[in-house]
């Protein structure tokens, strides 16, 4: 349990929570990069998108409505979703999550 | 069928293919923002992620894990996945579709 995720999702460390479903959990960003800036995270733990097994398709798909639940629930109409897999595309928690930003224009290309 | 991308999958415009699945296709971005930058998007026609059915988890997940094998395919270990919904975050195609860009180091903020 040395994952800080998992210790969000496990209550053991705050967050400010937006949205939390059967299996995701969505929360602001303590960096935020845009004026709306979220995360959402699934429950159980996988490393990043490479590490996803074709048996998680259903939870890989429900993050992606999480997201889409998560930037209605903030009252976003358009965001960018974004997810790294590895340190050399900017990946820095490796618990798999994707931003979700808007509230300003969002340039190209994405980094 | 005025939708570029559901030409492409229907064959009527050409694309680089990486990766083709039952439910997915992977291409070449026309206008790279990094040396690899792929396209990968589902057959059947949806707008964005804010437009997917709650009933289209699958769906949706099947194109993360496509993004995986993409990346895979063309030798990809650290790579950055990015879709855009809305106009204001930067879609220029209203067919759902995530970006996946490596080969390079990626900056933060994502756009």
């Amino acid at each position: 349990m040395g994952c800080v995720f998992c210790r969000i999702v496990a209550g053991e460390l705050p967050a400010a929570r937006v949205l939390e479903t059967e299996h995701a959990l969505a929360f602001r960003d303590l960096h935020p990069q845009a004026p709306t800036h979220l995360l959402v995270i699934p429950k159980e733990h996988v490393d990043a998108v490479a590490d996803l097994g074709d048996d998680q398709a259903e939870l890989a798909g429900r993050l992606l409505l999480a997201c889409r639940d998560a930037a209605r629930a903030v009252g976003l109409d358009s965001y960018r979703v974004v997810t790294n897999t590895g340190a050399d595309a900017g990946q820095s928690v490796f618990h798999l999550h994707l931003h979700v930003l808007g509230g300003r224009p969002l340039g190209w290309p994405p980094g």
